[in-house]
């Protein structure tokens, strides 16, 4: 089936379809956030489609000159680094040292199986999505907060209370929100407080709080 | 946490927010295709994923004035209406009858649950895809015949072997390909004359045939 079999180059279309058959494994990738109804976790490739409807649907919501066809173009290919690379926890430290590296590696192998040009160009979406110096990069990332953010609260806490994660973690990672998306800061506010009431966030404690009298 | 608690009317945000969870239930929708490793079923939101991915890729091999944007669009929306309607095998004639109005029932609920105006555009994009009458909305279906044609190669003969599936059959159900897609048709033919070869595709028993001598 693969012309390499027969040592001669593959065809544009042929290194298409072979990039698309690779996308496949991004099913298999699992991420720590739960579907709204708590059954199971999520993959990076459902969180992908989340994603880009999001996109679709609360673009009138984005700061500055946005172009929606890119950010969802951007958000579909954003996790296509983890088919080798993994998705990393972001409440995860250690694992986070060290991304970097191995997104780096996984993106020049998962573009590169594309013709020249379309690996320039979803790599280049890619890197856009990490250096987070734009208008589209910053609302795609707004978007890739608050979809975890909708799900946990749907799925009574879902990885905030599996992995105990407290309050000023949760709105320092949904930062973003706040100057992407402000139409959402207080729907992200008001979820936070509800869940702090309900101990699905933990509240913090100071070392420097007074103790209770 | 909803407006409606308070007897007050929702907010744009809130009547957005609200589809999207509801769409989060996409992801609990099991198609009869298998992940190309052969795992699992895909479910219809990854598999939307799946679409939107190839359509920005394989736009170049499109037939007539393609507006890619738009079809990306009408791939992340076509199969919403499975919320409810859940996922019709295309090789299940009995389940087919019905198809069209659970999907329309269903198509008046979901949408419906956006601010009038993205009620109005993503449910012309999936009635476009229904009608198939566009550049746009062949384009879209021609990826939808493809992308399990792919998974069922990569997974062993996938569904059409689970179900016992005959090569016209599968040459009726990939014909749009052939017409919005031509540059990929001769794929489609070598992968059906390989599956046949393998018996994972059926050959096709005629009663005019000749028995043989």
């Amino acid at each position: 089936m693969t012309p390499l079999d027969d040592h001669v180059a593959p065809t544009r279309a042929e290194r298409q379809i072979a990039f698309l058959v690779d996308a496949d494994r991004l099913k298999g990738v699992i991420r720590q956030t739960l579907l709204c109804d708590g059954s199971r976790q999520e993959n990076s490739a459902e969180h992908s489609w989340h994603l880009a409807l999001m996109a679709a649907v609360l673009a009138e919501h984005a700061v500055g000159a946005v172009d929606v066809g890119r950010v969802v173009r951007m958000l579909l290919v954003h996790d296509l680094v983890e088919i080798d690379a993994g998705d990393t926890f972001a409440y995860d430290t250690a694992a986070n040292a060290d991304r970097e590296t191995r997104e780096r590696l996984a993106a020049d192998r998962v573009f590169g199986l594309l013709p020249v040009e379309q690996t320039l160009e979803l790599r280049a979406l890619w890197e856009e999505f990490e250096v987070q110096a734009t208008a589209d990069s910053r609302f795609a990332a707004a978007l890739d907060r608050l979809q975890p953010l909708l799900n946990n609260h749907h799925a009574n806490g879902g990885s905030w209370r599996a992995h105990g994660v407290r309050r000023s973690q949760v709105l320092r990672r949904m930062e973003p929100i706040r100057h992407a998306l402000p139409a959402l800061w207080p729907t992200v506010e008001a979820i936070v407080v509800h869940n702090c009431s309900l101990g699905h966030i933990l509240d913090d404690v100071r070392a420097s709080d007074p103790s209770p009298t």
